[in-house]
């Protein structure tokens, strides 16, 4: 996922002191130090499982090294806030070369492949080095002059966000790791939450009209969010829960992975040249009973459960055999418009989708949030009036808006706070190691 | 490009005769007939200057030989009109496998990169084998019934469309084919129209609002033009003519393709894995002039002609590096709202972009059809209540809408009869080889 | 194949002027222009059943279109005799790069796997650049001084014999287009020989010895060949016929083809990345039996036939499954020496490989010559004391000496006057294209 | 590498007891057993300098990572040893999936290019797992009962020999990885001898005659080297001693890389496939000084140091360049036989070529032994009555005998007790990360 988006241009954090003066100020300085402290350690907290050997594997080009995690994030603030405080060098130069992303305005970069074949610096190096980036940062929070925080405000918020991506994908990093490793290793211990009976689907109408969506710019936002802006809706239906994996391994007994006329072209495509038969990390025993792997380990496929480790062309053809289509982003946005953030997060240390806990009040959707990151049929574009920053934080900001779906939601995951109903999430169509699933939609 | 959608489902060949009785409709007949000679014959006259060794190369995967196109666009009125009319065998089990370009559901075929391996059935005989099947359309056409023709009509006009699309497919098929030919043949002699300065843009201004996209299902239209349906448009710019080699160049010499801060993500890569340094088709002489292949051979660059053969990414860069940006197909379809479509298509037998004919007059725009289809930032994807056909036909529909970007417009190339404002082509973002160019749009 | 070697420094065609004056030179030079007659009008004659469009297609990146074959071998002797008898220009600069296959010293060429892209020139004007090479090719051979032909003499007579090599690769190319076709067009009529019932194999004991090798000089040879010289070679035992068809699909049928331990570890991975089941041209029906595709078409799989199109790999993984090896070319040599050169091929125009005439008389080897080229343990490297030719000839002296392996013996598609027993043919082992079978060794 | 050839039928450790009774077999038992403690006992000192995070990284297929090294030698003892002596299980069954290298009738196994992707089990783990085997091992060497061990110790000799396979394999493969770390980390402090000016290059001739090559059956010796037996061997002369730094870089200098005269044909496709314009490990800096990159770091270029880390095209190419060609591995063995072996081996600490130390005598060749391996002419192929041995140890044992070339004498990194005139390593021709050098023959 990387860092996808740069910051709203005026964001939460140095608004308030333009409008309500220094005391405001203060007290927003020292919200974001206690901010700044609990989200980074929640990072490291993350990867306190770990053997050093875990921090240091790639597992395939889109995932990183838990360690270059951790390095990067912590380069993100030495090389966007530190060095724009102080004008000083930075603490390495090959630091700077070995953890960069892909900011070209920023310089070289190892090529992204090829993060795996670094094995120094050590784990207690990177960890050393995030330390350093710690001490200065918070040096900075607590001692620095207000017009520089004003100034350096919207970065370090963004580097928090920012953070918490990676925090996710730390999590979907590691389990693809363990995926592909023959002993099937467990992240930690499996945590089960209880839930009911899976109950039939139930359709929401909303009908059409003219809608607001994007972010209202009242709190932080990235700026593919941005602005708000006038879309017409055409009247739909929503599903009130997400498809489970019950549901979905109906598709699949049914043939659905060898029947070309549910697939999109490209995705009958994928579908050959990977060999799919089953959404990622399900496992087909001899006695053809189906096991799935998950951050606790394998365990048996639970029907209950949302389906989960998708790509969009399997989301299509589930949906497609299903007599249904996808949600667009914008009917999404305005199902979800005014729902309370609520869901199975990263906090709740599942960390696997869980079945619904209790059944949808009648007219009300479920799990909107949180478990897993729902598939939308759009493109990922610019909203119309989207200017991207300037420098290198806005250099991408454009860059990636071609050939990636917009998923919805947060997943089990996301930390709670960094997810909203405006939040627009994007990977390529094929892509099925992010906790991705599946909410139904229809013309109504 | 292929057949990309599939009929209306109450196209104009059939209604008529639902409401104004026989008469009206063997009029329709008559026309029909007539419309199928003219436009079966046109085929083959663009095939008239070839040899026969030129009817069998083919020079990319995807692009196809002009046998293959000839007998293909045959395949078509085979295997969904008489079949359907007459239910008999196919005139040949193996043509049946050759020339299906990609349905599945009527039967395995050739895959499509090995179009070229194919030196049988010779050039006379996929020409006798059209003439096989234009005698029994023509036998069809002639005596049918009236309910055998009102079931027909639309799979017949649909069949003609398709022709037309092959017809284009043709010319640029053989151009990329003569272009990677060392001695850069001519398909035939040069043809240039005169030709004023090319003015500095105007830009046209759009008021925001609501407003109807898509086609009004009079006349034929291919069912990803429907439904019609409100889009909410933001108030835009539109420019009053295409992009000029002129112009273009300037990006060229300003080192555009050496600058990633211009280039989507995709598009760098693609840049790079390709050595894009100019449009497809531009050559360079050790003098540094620039040379340009056309249907006419190698000839030096025009400066005021549309630039042409440019990629979404290149088309999308240059728009960035021009402080402008790419409009959107509502925006395009919103601004050609009425506007006659006149232009130079493949009837004034240019096969080239012209430049601008007469200045355009104030508050006009100039060069929307024709000349080159113009990118759009849209990526291709189902209208709001789009449903797809039944059966074969049908079978294709939303099979392409991911991965592609909306062209809109026609080109040089596009028979005029066959393009409207509604008109929907789509290609992958990285296709060069059709006619392709440039409109800038802007915010207001 | 390609010209593969450089002309010995002292060929029969120049070397007898130098001891017998000039009458035997005039004999020689007539003999020399009656066989630049016939052999270039067999290369003619064997397109002869070819319509234009078979020409021109390139079936894979190691054949060349017919059209290729017909301009290379004009531009050959245009190249290395014309221009150095007559030092004016090529006919075409265009045709220089166009038609030369990998001489880097004599500039840049088209892509070997682009061969195929090439329309232009027609076949007509191709047979025209013929026919001009031979025009002032035969005024040459006719009206040349004796110092002129003394000097070119060698290079002509390479130039024939390269002619015939691409004789074969017409015939092989030829085969692979047509068997790639799904109408698998015959080439020409079928044409079968009697053939006896195959007795089994008797094998022939070798004692060890101190032997000599390699050509001794006199007559034309390719300076792989030489210099002849001394070889130990251990005792061994030689089967005194081809291995056929049918025992070859007794290792089919034993599951040979699935079983790593009958491999080389580089000829299992290739089995496993092509899906290798059989031999080249070995089609299962679906009642399982075996049909073979062969310049006449598809027929049914005769038993007798010496088993061909065969890789290194399958002739070697099949030798360890019948508990035998393959022969090296030294054992093949001695073998042979003295043996005269007679068995199936070009002139014959069976140009498939045919079951044994005659049952071997005891103690004879049969099959050694024409029928299949046969594989043998001995990767291609230099003789002891091998040396390059001087310039552009034999730049590529050395340079296929590598990755190789050798054959002998030729084929049913090789002319009589071309092979003899010092010839070394050579191909990747993963080669199946040529007609390529086994003959059985042993340690003795 | 891997273990590439299986033991010699009859080797010395059981060869003894058949003879000479117990006695001298308890001797041979003490002697196997200390041997297998100081053997084992350097694998696991050759990584002391490691931190933990060295032993995970693959850094291309060809390589390993150390920790998988070190598993996969004790995987061979507990296979091929313990199993056989107990007859009991595998410590574990993931652990059999996971080192097995390429024995295909042992089972099923990790792909080789995926075994950096492996995290679990833990350096550690793989430590226990090695002193498990170990103490089995050691309670086997000290308490067998004289048949067992009589039955085993050839097996045991050739776990040995493979396991100091493994310890050349584990540092060239770390000096490839940190090699590919921007960071250029040393894997411990340089340590240089002194070393002379380098004289001219002088050559001995060796005259022609039938000689003995391979390995005469005293003592052990991989069943490559055997059977000996006959070859003649044609006049020859060899360089008194390796091509140093300073002669290639004239090579590099003259442009050498960019002429293909110079080169094989497959050679100069990988020179451009991979872009080689130097050695590997060679860099250039801004100032076009030569660095290179060793175990103890980045340094400069030493002149007087052998070439290293060259192909076998480029190791060729030289050697043309040089007019000059390569030793075959019959010349090279002859002009050895009878020569002590000695030089820098692992046991030097060196982990890098170095300068002569003292010129040679007149007459003598020097830098046989140790220092780079050295690339021959001779493709790797069975001797003349080569019979690979039965069950899983022989299965691999013509497996290799294609593609790659032979190279002899051991490098810097090789045991001293492992190498031997006869011995035969073998690469492919493009590999370039072992440390392979030149020494230049020619015919006399």
């Amino acid at each position: 996922m990387e860092l996808k988006a740069a910051p709203e241009m005026t964001p939460d954090i140095s608004e308030p002191a333009l409008h309500d003066g220094e005391q405001t100020s203060a007290i927003a300085e020292q919200r974001l130090a206690t901010r700044y402290d609990e989200i980074r350690r929640r990072t490291t907290s993350l990867c306190a499982p770990l053997e050093i050997e875990d921090y240091v594997v790639q597992s395939m080009p889109d995932a990183s090294p838990a360690k270059w995690h951790l390095a990067h994030t912590s380069w993100f603030f030495e090389t966007f806030v530190l060095k724009a405080a102080f004008a000083d060098e930075a603490v390495s130069k090959d630091y700077a070369y070995l953890f960069n992303s892909y900011y070209n305005a920023v310089g070289e970069r190892t090529p992204r492949a090829e993060r795996g074949l670094i094995s120094r610096p050590t784990v207690a190096e990177v960890y050393r080095y995030r330390e350093a980036v710690d001490e200065r940062m918070r040096a900075l929070l607590e001692s620095a002059e207000e017009p520089l925080l004003r100034r350096l405000g919207a970065t370090i918020e963004l580097g928090l966000n920012h953070e918490q991506q990676h925090q996710e994908l730390i999590l979907t990093d590691l389990k693809f790791m363990f995926g592909r490793n023959p002993l099937r290793p467990a992240y930690r211990e499996p945590r089960l939450s209880g839930g009911t009976e899976v109950p039939p689907v139930r359709w929401l109408r909303f009908a059409e009209g003219l809608r607001q969506v994007g972010h209202d710019g009242n709190g932080f936002a990235f700026d593919n969010e941005l602005p708000r802006h006038s879309v017409f809706v055409q009247s739909f239906q929503l599903a009130d829960r997400l498809v489970t994996n019950e549901e979905f391994r109906a598709f699949v007994d049914d043939g659905g992975y060898d029947k070309p006329r549910f697939w999109l072209s490209d995705g009958w495509n994928a579908r050959n040249s990977h060999g799919w038969t089953a959404p990622l990390y399900w496992e087909q025993t001899e006695g053809r009973q189906w096991r799935i792997m998950t951050l606790a380990g394998l365990r048996d496929l639970e029907p209950n459960e949302p389906v989960c480790h998708v790509s969009y062309y399997e989301a299509d053809a589930y949906a497609r055999w299903a007599d249904a289509r996808l949600p667009s982003e914008a009917e999404w946005e305005v199902a979800t418009e005014g729902v309370e953030v609520q869901g199975n997060f990263l906090e709740d240390e599942y960390f696997h989708p869980q079945p619904l806990a209790v059944a949808s009040a009648e007219g009300r959707l479920s799990q909107l949030f949180g478990d897993v990151w729902e598939w939308t049929r759009s493109p990922y574009c610019p909203y119309p009036g989207y200017r991207p920053a300037a420098g290198a934080l806005g250099e991408y900001n454009g860059k990636f808006m071609c050939n990636q779906m917009v998923l919805r939601g947060g997943s089990c995951v996301t930390p709670r706070s960094h997810i909203r109903s405006t939040y627009r999430n994007f990977f390529p169509p094929e892509a099925r190691w992010q906790f991705s699933g599946i909410r139904l939609a229809n013309d109504a």
